[in-house]
C-alpha cells in the first residue's frame, strides 16, 4: 500500500542498550507533511506452549521491572544474534523449565507493539517434553519459578491477573480453541 | 512472589518523548547482586473487535514506521491522559472506521511486551455498529485504509502476513474460538 507509506527524512539514535535501541525519526507523510516517529529496535523473541504428558501447561513466574510486579508467562526469551528461532525456543525452554523438547513446531509469529517497536515474537508448541539430565542455567540476572497448570487453572489465572501478557493470553486462547475443536 | 522481586537502586530518564519515555534502572536482584533494566513507559492503548451486521471484521491498514511496512490491524489507539479506556475505544473506532458503537464490551487486557515496556492493551468487542452521521477526524499524522473482511479472509491474511500483530492475531483466534463453540 504505497499511498500509505512514510518516507524517512532523518533518523537519530538516542540510545543503544543491552536489549533495546531507541531512534527518533523524521518522516514525510503521504500528504507531504512531516511528522516524528519514536522507534524501539529489539532483537526479537521466542515463546513456547509446552505441554506435559498429562496435558499441563508450563508457566514461569518472573518479576517484570517495567510492570513492578511478577507475571506468570509461558517460557520465552530473546533471540541471540544469528540464532535460529527454533534453537532459541528449545534453549529458553531448557533454561527456564528444566525440560527439553524432542520435537517442537512453529505456530505463529506476531509483532507485539507495532506502533513503536519492531519486536517480533515467534510462538512454538511442544507436547514432547523430557526432563533434562543435566541442569541448564538461567542468565545471571534471571530468577524464575516454574509452575505446571491445567487449562482450567490457566483460565483462572487469566481472570485474576496472574496471567496478563499478550503471548500467554494468546496461548491460553489457543488451548481453549483446541479443546473446542476436539469437542466438535 | 516476594522472593523474585527486584529492588530499584537508581533510575535515570534517558528520553521523554511524544508517545514513549525511556528509563535505565539499576536493580538489586533476589540474590543481592545488581543488574540493569531498560524500561519503556507507554500510556497504554485500546483495540476493538468490531463486527458489522453481516459478521464482517473491521480492519485498518496503516504504515508502521518501526516495521517499515503496512499492517492490517483491528482499530486501535493510545489512551489520552485521564481518558477511560472505553471512551478511547469508541473514539478510535469512530476516527479510524467511520462507525460508532451503540454498545461495547471489555473482553481482556494484556501487556504487550512485559520484558521491556509497560504498554497495556485493553481489548473491546462490539457488534452494534452504526455509520457516523458526521465524519470523525484522524490525527493529523495518521493515514489508514478501512477494510471489512470475513473470518475466512482474516485467516488468509494471517497466513500471508498482512495480519502480523499480537492484538489482531488474538482477535482472529477469538473469532475462531467463538465459531468453534457455536458449532459444539
Amino acid at each position: 500500500m504505497d499511498h500509505l507509506k512514510e518516507t524517512e527524512r532523518s533518523s537519530k539514535q538516542i540510545y543503544a542498550g543491552k536489549i533495546i535501541d531507541l531512534y527518533v525519526q523524521e518522516v514525510e507523510l503521504p500528504n507531504g507533511k512531516t511528522s516524528m516517529r519514536e522507534v524501539i529496535k529489539h532483537p526479537g523473541a521466542v515463546a513456547v506452549i509446552a505441554l506435559t504428558k498429562d496435558g499441563k501447561l508450563l508457566l514461569v513466574e518472573q518479576f517484570r521491572k517495567a510492570l513492578e510486579r511478577t507475571l506468570a508467562e509461558i517460557p520465552a526469551g530473546k533471540l541471540e544474534p544469528g540464532e535460529e528461532p527454533e534453537t532459541t525456543a528449545v534453549r529458553e525452554l531448557e533454561e527456564e523449565t528444566g525440560y527439553t523438547a524432542k520435537s517442537i513446531s512453529h505456530l505463529v509469529s506476531f509483532y507485539t507493539s507495532p506502533g513503536f517497536a519492531d519486536e517480533l515474537v515467534h510462538l512454538y508448541i511442544t507436547e514432547e517434553l523430557e526432563p533434562l539430565k543435566t541442569e541448564a542455567h538461567l542468565d545471571e540476572d534471571e530468577f524464575v519459578e516454574l509452575m505446571e497448570v491445567t487449562l482450567e487453572e490457566a483460565e483462572g489465572m487469566l481472570a485474576n491477573g496472574q496471567i496478563y501478557d499478550a503471548k500467554t493470553a494468546y496461548a491460553v486462547q489457543y488451548l481453549q480453541l483446541r479443546r473446542a475443536l476436539q469437542n466438535t
